[in-house]
């Protein structure tokens, strides 16, 4: 999920980006040399409070929860993490094209891993939100899916001025809470992600909770189950969670510092200008447009003092 | 790649398609549904002269040409599955939510292996193509990226018609022509599929060739490579490519027979518009939209006789 990407060129290869162009300083910048001039400012520190840590065989999966839009998911989250609900677990579903999703596997409720304390076996609907609080700051592109569309202190998200709702969008590595028929039966211990195409119909369907800020290559990667739903047919095929636990909860030595570029930033509105019209050597032909879920969100470890 | 999936009620999932409901006659019919009363002539076989098998150690990945926009780079390609070029070659690159790519790793281009007999080495640039000859099936959806959207002959595509112009677009499964700096340096020797959110941007900036129609999953899984743009850094980490064929080439017996839903049939555009308002108990919302790259592709075995 690296925001730009140089061009290589000692190959025939698929360049995607602009080649440093320093000697030539009358060339617009490239979204990357916007991204590492912004000043330290224009960057927040992830709340550790809101950060989850999915530890997998393979590595740390990071997510930042979102409690602006789903409050009382966000809570029960925290309070499963806390309790280790999850740790011993597994990913048992990953369809091509589409999400992994984790949690008990259990097919027999009843026989499911129990909740722990402070954790609630019910919650509301968190699909939308009142708009009115909410930061947002627009994309001027055209949406099919949503009146407006932009950014929520660095969620990709939606906007209904006429209604007055706001809701986060399905966009690559957003986490939502998986739930049955009824519209209020997610609990939060089922989460996906999703690793396809953006699969915007889910907005305001279900409840989102936050995203992956780093580690989505590990999730995007797992063989798809060969089930209805891509579920793992067999149970040596789920992939196995060692623990999903919250940053706060751990000793800040094993915390990852990370910054994420705020999304209220110039910087941020400049990249993204840069992305939507490439004006590299290799773009023959700008854009003009980009889709909220093209849009990257860099993250960063914190510079060396 | 499934058009329509069933919701397992069993489990506290993410659903997102309507369970089958043929109890209750009044409801509307679920894409699959439709899908699966399409009469037989809605469906079209694949053409063994247009289908490309890429054998990998872990299977088939199924591709169809589309020599209706990129002539010159299809009958490159084909002349190069005659001659076994990429046979024993590898993917060399596999970036996270972009794409996977294959060709010859060989940084000295001079020591890359020899094009077949028949191989062009310089090719056209095939951007676009004039709209004037193409079938085009527009889907009525708003598009950021383009005029107007739709389908031609069973692949996605956009179209100017105030420049009388029509592209292939850049869907989960394109496959396209791997260039440098200059607009006409593909040759089609290096090939990349998108395995992650449609990088639209690249739509009229390179040549597509085609798309995957099965066997996406064996693609999309392939580890990430940590070198810039995804490309694997140590040799060992490339997937070795078998062979590259053309289905024409093969045996009978070898190929694998396969049906398309024709684009241009009421079947589809009913099965669109059952996607793009879902009616199923599970959806609370209907999005009352589709983007062109949320639409799948039906492809099927033919039917026993």
């Amino acid at each position: 999920m690296r925001f730009d990407i140089p061009l290589l060129t000692a190959a025939l290869v698929l360049a995607c980006s602009s080649a440093s162009a320093q000697d030539t300083p009358a060339k617009p910048k490239s979204a990357q040399e916007i991204i590492d001039a912004a000043p330290a400012s224009d960057w927040r520190t992830l709340d550790p409070a809101n950060t989850l840590y999915l530890e997998l065989a393979t590595g740390r999966v990071i997510m930042e929860l979102a409690p602006a839009f789903a409050p009382e998911h966000v809570a029960n989250i925290k309070a499963l993490a806390k309790g280790g609900y999850w740790n011993g677990l597994s990913i048992n579903r990953s369809q091509d094209n589409f999400v992994v999703q984790w949690g008990d596997p259990t097919e027999d409720e009843k026989a499911r891993k129990a909740l722990p304390k402070k954790v609630k076996a019910k919650l509301p609907v968190e699909f939308t939100r009142s708009a009115s609080k909410l930061a947002f700051d627009r994309l001027p592109d055209a949406d099919g899916w949503a009146r407006e569309v932009g950014f929520s202190n660095g969620f990709a998200a939606a906007r209904d001025p006429q209604k007055g709702e706001a809701w986060l969008a399905h966009c690559y590595g957003a986490i939502g809470a998986g739930r049955d028929v009824a519209a209020d039966s997610s609990n939060g211990t089922e989460l996906y992600v999703v690793t396809g195409q953006s699969p915007r119909q889910l907005d305001r369907n279900i409840t989102l909770v936050g995203r992956v800020v780093q580690g989505m290559e590990l999730l995007s990667v797992l063989p798809r189950g060969t089930g209805a739903l891509g579920f793992y047919e067999k149970a040596e095929q789920r992939v196995p969670i060692k623990s999903i636990r919250l940053a706060l909860d751990l000793p800040k030595k094993d915390r990852v510092a990370l910054q994420a570029l705020r999304t209220d930033s110039k910087a941020f509105t400049d990249a993204v200008e840069a992305r939507r019209n490439r004006r590299d050597d290799w773009y023959k032909v700008p854009a003009g447009h980009i889709d909220l879920c093209n849009v990257s969100l860099p993250v960063r470890k914190p510079p060396a003092k």
